[in-house]
């Protein structure tokens, strides 16, 4: 419960009135007020004010600009604002400065521009954040705390260099064992001094050359960044230790050990920020995820745009009733905020075409303006309805950022295998079905869902194999696909034959592993229909030849010197069933994988939907409350199960049919 | 005046005797004579000839290649050589060698290889020129002075980073201010002292992250190059006040203010290497820019090939007819001299493959050297009729350099905007009507022109929407497009809506701008017809949705969500009109709006051409020469207006119809 | 005769028993007589493991496995391990890694990651060389060393900076010949101290600017990185003078002068590696062009993969069957090895996913171990009959290594002009025939030949156009193309009018050189059919502008303003023919030719082949031994001359008619 102080879902967003002078401050008020904002994040980017040089702070502005804000009853997500050091700090100690990939010493500017090892950078980080939270932690109107921003970018300098053999040293002890666990004999890598490891860059090949050493470098790279975070973290909570902490997210990548992260986070907030034309199942996909992160927690959403982006190629405005849309969307995944970037556009410098509530026209009189209104008006509406309704789920997807690194460092089989593409495609034939589906980690908890879905399990980490296997042999099924159970958490082989130590639950040995040309492709022929599927379907990409050592094969391969071999199989496993995809099939065959599962196991769906209409349910006290998204740009009708429902957004009562206007949304509760 | 000495369009080019043993140099002049050469330059890259040490020069191989030249009466363009610097200079100094935007210092070779801020470099290339003037200043071959060659490269040494300090000191006074203009505010970037303020590199990504800064660099960049220029410049004006001296810009570029350069050169001259399938009315603007210059005053074309360019990626020859054809076009636009790069052809290196009026075969009997004596001999005949003739334009399109460095640092709206582009597009609408426009700046006097065309007038500098507003008060015809008026000339935004300084001229409110996907369009529907304009015209790229505050709509969009809302606009305002062009359109659309003003304008066009025939005009002591271009590879007939005209060339009187051959040209003047 | 000791094609490979535990190293010697492996290549990574700090070397364990291998029967191919030095040498003496043409230092890691001119570098690799002779070189197993692995990489270092001024000292003697032969005049690199003389890189341009710069430094790179080779060369031969020492060239690339190379190899090795996709003509290609290296001599097959490669984008298994028939089509050229990377698969790092003999499966029920065992037995039962058996080409294609780097300098005239894929395609118009071509050097000798084949002999070193000359005037028929006769060895243009020194050998002058856009064609008229040259052919890419003196015109160009001019050409010189194809033609064109001039010479065709049958043969006292190739992924037939013949592979009896399975392969024997 993030929302006990303001019981209200979280309304406003990245505000920086220290780019405006003091008489623009009063008029924000009026349109915050306007459109029913309830909070405001500040100051994400303000060290150079706040610190004008080493031995000196300025508060002033901001207990001005803060006590403005809690006059008009507007509460305050506090940022430490320790993203982009300032100018003189760079000057005078430049060790503050990363160095990247490139082995090139960065100079000052942008944002995030620091080396994470630094010890002046976190030094002087945490004495803001500690002056911060001793002049404000107490303030009646703070309700959350926010440490940087977008934390992600990594550095190659003497200072990581040094800090990660110190890291190796607690992680592997001896150097025996990291020769060992990198594989080093291989090209002669063997070391015997720690003073020997140098990182991985583009110096030395060593990101797609020594996969362990590179992994382990990103681990390391994550720790450390995370390290800066928890300094900040740990002084706060000294000091006020009811207030929530949080950094925002940008979203799905692999550069930090989200997971890890969302451990040291009291909330999970993130920055959402899809392209016009991507499938709206990714979208979905990952505030499942950034909701997975904590077991199901109500996460913020931190920022989204109103309008349009700035930094993409192509940055379209928001469709009429898509911002709205959209945030229904991602409070219907488990959203108890809907925060923006930003509040005001700036006047210069390159975020000045990012989207905000107030245009450089200034004025209410806006279209983005009167959308967010609505909204806003819409959430006072809601109250705490929705505040810390959960999501249940019976299928889960598992996905893990070091599986994802690793299979990015891969050299071979095929450079076009992307791990995150696979999740996608296989999530997305469950968002078709409008089953909801949990993205989670191979290490958290199976015990609650019925299904466990997990593509291109490439790297199995200490004990995710028993794990699975306990699952299904307690009545669990599970799908997963070829290059799973190849590699231990050092990206060393499971050796005596793939897929490793899931052989055995899947019953099944892959001998070879094809990769196609771009411009080839197989088929698999289903002759015996199981459930949905039947008949042939496109393939590619990689095609395992694997021999069945117990598992049955549900479909075989129609082309090349395999043709005939088992590209689809079922093994019986205990109470349970384990599935597995032998190569890249087109986007019909996972759909109709999916429904046949989905039948067979009775995950009942929900009301009938037609295509391009997203349908998730939260639940809180008994009761249940069903999001209707209409991402389709007309009218559409959706056939209602039996029973009369309110909308609580229309307040409109539905029987059998319920029509939402293009980009339509409604929440519905159940008549008693 | 350039060619008072000399009362020819001159007809040479670079020429490099020290490439060559002596014997070669009569049989060079026996060729030259016979091509009808008038001019040479030289010597373009002799700094390690003239200078072998610190302390030693060498002139006496110059003297004596001078003595020949002069010898059989050719002129001089004589260049000071010092655009790249003698090796021992690099290895004694190294502060001469430049840092590149990636942070690297470059080692000695190419050419123009310096960093433009190094005292050394200045000292060396100054004592150069002066030794120079001295020597030759009043050799009376003399025609021109040719200062380096083709500036152009930025250096980002901390040499460099110092002057640019100064340089920001000098405009702006105080921290304060550059706070302010740059919004330093953004993202912590305030700054404190002086040496705070970095390049902006790709070391701190601040090229597309503060416009502001990376602006002024350019600007600073730009300025100081010309202080290496003009640094010369003044040295040799001492001695020989009355020698006109130039610089050749190496074409239409964006990484030098050319405006401000041209101001001080005596004459403009410039290079210029078409593609070979570019539209010919890019390469018409090129040459109109450069008159536009000068306000009009005659340039030097200073380098063209004879035949292929070898740096192209497909360097094709140029067809029988094209070089004689393009020489003429480059006179017709204003160019009082044809010279070639080059007149031998080199015998190893980098531009041995790049065509000269000598090849490696070594003797006159080529196709190439026989087309450049047909021009020869042509340009005799000529001798003075056309000198410093002028162009007389009732149409201009504004230009800016600043504008265009803008627009591509911006982060947003669209990847696919391209400042150049657009005003090609617009050029283009009138070059294909045969109507001639000078190509200005927004500072250039705007009181003979009767309309003024200025796409994507992104920023506007101090004064400039004054002067459009006088100029359209007054009676004058304006047109402009989306993405204009957005910012000032530090790229601030100018707030209170779109277009800012524009929007009463224009009669409108821009709310938003729509950025198209790349495979979207849109279409501009006019239903009334407005003089050709009429039915359906695809758009794309940006759609501004508008809101009409006096103007009235000429058409509309024709999809999405603004469909009906304004596409196109005009206002009347005060005694003019001003047109404002909301999207970018098909090229269609253009040309019959291009069309239609010119009709409502009686902006009378010549005689009836056919598509690919060009005609401009330059006027003299009340006399018209009207140059016929057949850009066509095949013959082609025009119908000229009444009256009898005799052609310069073939000294042939015409009426009615005039036929050229595939790439023939014309010069007409009446018959009285 | 590398086969002395051990009379068999060796057969074998990589093998990297310190990657695994002593356990595995039993197991191995069981799959390795199972599959009939006779050779290991060890150890070729494990310079860290043999001399784990500077003063201490630890050879027990290679002594084990050098002892358990023996034990088996197996031979040796001994690596002396200096490919990847340790990470304790770049760490105390950083002066061994290199700097790359960016001008960054490289860090530890990777392999063949040296400066080849660092003292230290080959001090120690010299060192260790020593120490394996000493202990290992009177072995009785031990048949051939291997020094280093796939030399490669360049360095730009001050060391290498350093040793190139006295590369030039040593070639040039004098500043002023360095100046003469690189046209230092040019821009003004005049040079009076051999200090000012830099080395090409991304820092200067360099590399397409002076291109008698870059390639002298290509020369010196390879001669830097040859001193490494030999310095370990001669140590060895002083203590085992009679053993073979080779290297394994990493395939046909222009990083080395591999022909100088051959010279300093007692056999020559490479590593085969074709795409899956590649026209087999290109594999066959560069196996002529290693038997070339050493005119004709046997050559080691030092590695390709049993199964799949992990480096490509794109790496499929080979099929069934290709494995086997590629091992037969290296012998059919003239290897007598067939040697794999790898026997077993690594567990980490880059190459696990590269194939092996033995699988991670571990175990030998692969399909690739069972098809790498039927090839161990096969050559089993061949025994010697093969070896040392020759090749007889009455047609050579010259290929030469620096004239390929000329072309890639090339600045101009067309980017797409690529001097390998020229050579492939005249390759392939002969491979096509079944008609064997020797790959020979400019300055290899012409006397057994009755054809020489020279595409794009841009560049003429001294001796070769008399060389040439000499051949066609005692008869021989020789044909060249486009692009020839250009420059001298330095790059520097032979003036006077192309092609140069082979002007009156072609009988043709060349004026111009068009080169044409990609969008752009040009034809090949031929209206009096030359042999099966008949009508009309589509050309591109450059097309020669060319007057005859004294050839005749076989076809002309059908398009543009040189439409009628000579496309085609032939001379009669002596007693002999040259050729001219001014143009780039279509492959069919190509075809018709090489058939057309085969037929002219009775070059005898061997058995009537259908498409994708490759047909090649090995003669040896007195017997020829003719394999037959089915490259068809479907069974063919070959329709035999008159006689009967044994297949040694089958032992099988064949008349008329021998038809091949997909994939297969017979070695057809003459039965008397």
């Amino acid at each position: 419960m993030i929302n006990d102080k303001l019981p209200y879902i979280y309304y406003g967003g990245d505000y920086n009135p220290d780019q405006w002078p003091e008489e623009i401050w009063q008029e924000d008020m009026r349109l915050f007020k306007l459109a029913g904002i309830n909070i405001v994040t500040l100051p994400v980017f303000s060290w150079a004010k706040l610190q004008p040089s080493e031995h000196t702070y300025d508060f002033e502005w901001l207990d001005k600009i803060i006590a403005t804000v809690a006059a008009e009853g507007i509460f305050l997500c506090l940022a430490t604002s320790t993203a982009a050091q300032p100018a003189w700090m760079s000057r005078l100690y430049p060790e503050v400065l990363p160095v990247d990939i490139d082995g090139r010493k960065r100079t000052h500017g942008s944002r995030v521009n620091f080396c994470p090892s630094s010890p002046v950078y976190r030094m002087f980080s945490q004495r803001l954040a500690v002056k911060m939270a001793e002049r404000y932690g107490h303030h009646p109107s703070l309700l959350v705390w926010h440490i940087g921003n977008e934390y992600a970018p990594h550095c190659y300098c003497d200072t990581c260099a040094s800090a990660f053999r110190t890291w190796l040293q607690n992680k592997y002890g001896t150097l025996e064992v990291v020769n060992r666990v990198w594989n080093m004999s291989f090209w002669s890598h063997t070391v015997y001094e720690w003073e020997e490891i140098v990182p991985p860059t583009n110096l030395n090949g060593n990101n797609k050359c020594f996969q362990g050493i590179a992994l382990d470098y990103k681990r390391f790279m994550s720790d450390a960044i995370l390290e800066c975070y928890q300094g900040e973290y740990d002084k706060i909570k000294e000091i006020t230790p009811d207030i929530k902490i949080t950094s925002n997210i940008w979203g799905l990548f692999n550069g930090l050990d989200l997971k890890k992260w969302a451990d040291h986070m009291d909330v999970v907030s993130w920055d959402s920020y899809p392209q016009m034309n991507e499938p709206m199942s990714n979208v979905a996909m990952r505030h499942d995820y950034m909701r997975g992160l904590k077991d199901g927690q109500p996460f913020m959403l931190m920022e989204q745009t109103p309008s349009q982006q700035n930094w993409q190629p192509y940055n379209s405005l928001k469709r009429p009733g898509v911002m709205r849309l959209w945030s229904y969307q991602a409070i219907a995944h488990g959203a108890d905020t809907v925060m923006f970037f930003q509040l005001r556009r700036s006047v210069g410098a390159c975020e000045k075409y990012h989207g905000a509530l107030i245009a450089h026209a200034g004025h209410e009189h806006t279209r983005v303006f009167k959308e967010c209104t609505q909204l806003g008006m819409e959430l006072q509406v809601l109250g705490d309805t929705l505040l810390d309704s959960v999501t249940e789920s019976k299928v889960a997807l598992l996905f893990d950022i070091d599986t994802w690194n690793a299979v990015e460092m891969t050299s071979g089989p095929n450079v076009d295998l992307d791990y995150l593409k696979q999740a996608q495609k296989y999530y997305k034939a469950f968002y078709d079905l409008n089953v909801s589906v949990d993205v989670i980690s191979p290490l958290s908890d199976f015990s609650k869902y019925e299904l466990i879905i997990a593509p291109v399990m490439y790297m199995l980490k200490p004990g995710v194999s028993d794990r699975l296997k306990s699952f299904v042999k307690q009545g669990g099924t599970m799908v997963t696909s070829f290059f799973s159970g190849i590699v231990n958490e050092n990206d060393l082989v499971t050796l005596g034959g793939y897929p490793g130590e899931l052989r055995d639950l899947l019953g099944i040995w892959v001998e070879e592993i094809d990769s196609l040309q771009p411009e080839m492709t197989n088929k698999i022929v289903i002759d015996s229909a199981f459930g949905e599927l039947y008949g042939e379907y496109e393939c590619g990409l990689l095609c395992d030849l694997l021999h069945l050592e117990g598992a049955e094969a549900l479909g075989v391969y129609g082309r090349d010197f395999y043709a005939g071999m088992p590209a689809i199989t079922r093994n019986t496993f205990g109470q349970g069933e384990a599935y597995y995809v032998a190569t890249d099939p087109e986007q019909r065959f996972l759909e109709q994988l999916s429904q046949t599962i989905c039948e067979r196991l009775n995950l009942a769906t929900t009301h009938q939907a037609p295509e391009g209409v997203e349908i998730r349910s939260r639940q809180k006290d008994d009761k249940t409350y069903t999001f209707v998204l209409n991402h389709n740009a007309y009218e559409t009708a959706i056939l209602l199960n039996a029973g009369s429902y309110k909308d609580l957004l229309s307040h409109r009562v539905y029987e059998r049919t319920l029509v939402l206007e293009p980009y339509g949304v409604a929440i519905l509760e159940v008549c008693k």
